[in-house]
């Protein structure tokens, strides 16, 4: 099974690396940044820069497709390099995922009319402007479509894909292998839970 | 407050990226990876390459260091220039931390005789050999020395860092920020859960 997961300046660097190293470890699969060209991109905080080792153009017809998100989203939305390649793509895949502000792209490609999507909270109403459902939920199954909420969630979304691309012992199997039981010290990881005030201080810190 | 993660060949992508992610987004926080020579360093899966911004010698004295593990630990356990460097810079450190089997090399750098740390469940028993009380638990704080157990605790362990260097609020408005409510599909993240049989299956894919 062949993933790309396409690179734009000012992705979020855990919406990337978070479905890769789960899809990279499952048995079969091999993993490819992809860019509009081949060579490095930057992350929205400036200080990790991921290699593309592909064009868009060297990778037309993947099995999955990995669109992460980032504060560089709302950039590229009008990006014909990325978001056509996005919808040309997807024609071939057996999958088309997002991470946080990603569903946005896919959104922007066309492919989410009628969906039901989700992304991170801070857009999440901002994805009817597509003509998706917006779902307040951590992994998001719409047929072949799948998208997740922010950030951290790639790793929930990559898992869920795993047990149905290929099965669920694989999936439980690269879960022990990452160890990912996860204890969060604190329980603020959603607008559910997350103490009063808090959702001001967090959306300072991503806009 | 300035952190540096140090890279090597066949580190393990999530391990760097889990706590980057986190320390890049709180306020005030720099994240800096760095390498032998400054330049492209490769994961474990062959197919991620992140770029060190700075040498070793470039960075001598961080706030913060995070030591990422990777199937290529054990091939730099001898390796003077980064566990020299290691052993310095925690001369000088705030706090001096590791993921998954990068406390191997906190144990290689003679920083854990006596200290209660941990790694990843497959060499746990490992981690002694340094003289370290291995303790089979997420996120194990020994004074200024914080160590987290397999991959994805990297996430856990920043947040926890976090909570510490700066202040509880800061920590739980990143993990807002990441959305982290982390929900696995499974529970077989840790051996404690996994199925009967599914260790051998995880082991296979890491080794």
């Amino acid at each position: 099974m062949h993933a790309v997961i396409p690179l734009y300046p000012r992705f979020t660097a855990l919406d990337a690396v978070g479905p890769y190293t789960v899809l990279a470890f499952a048995p079969g699969w091999t993993v490819t940044f992809a860019a509009a060209q081949a060579g490095p991109v930057t992350d929205d905080r400036g200080s990790l820069t991921l290699a593309a080792t592909a064009s868009f153009a060297d990778v037309p017809a993947p099995d999955v497709i990995v669109v992460p998100g980032g504060l560089g989203t709302l950039d590229v939305m009008e990006d014909e390099a990325l978001v056509g390649w996005i919808r040309r793509a997807h024609e071939h895949t057996r999958w088309t995922t997002s991470v946080c502000s990603g569903s946005l792209l896919l959104g922007a490609a066309g492919l989410l009319a009628g969906a039901k999507a989700t992304t991170h909270w801070a857009v999440l109403d901002f994805l009817a402007n597509s003509g998706a459902v917006p779902v307040s939920e951590r992994v998001v199954e719409h047929g072949k479509i799948v998208t997740a909420a922010g950030v951290s969630a790639g790793i929930d979304m990559a898992l869920t894909l795993l047990a149905r691309a290929a099965d669920p012992v694989t999936a439980q199997s690269v879960q022990l292998a990452i160890e990912y039981d996860p204890q969060p010290p604190f329980t603020s990881g959603s607008l559910k839970t997350a103490p009063e005030g808090l959702a001001e201080r967090a959306l300072a810190l991503i806009t």
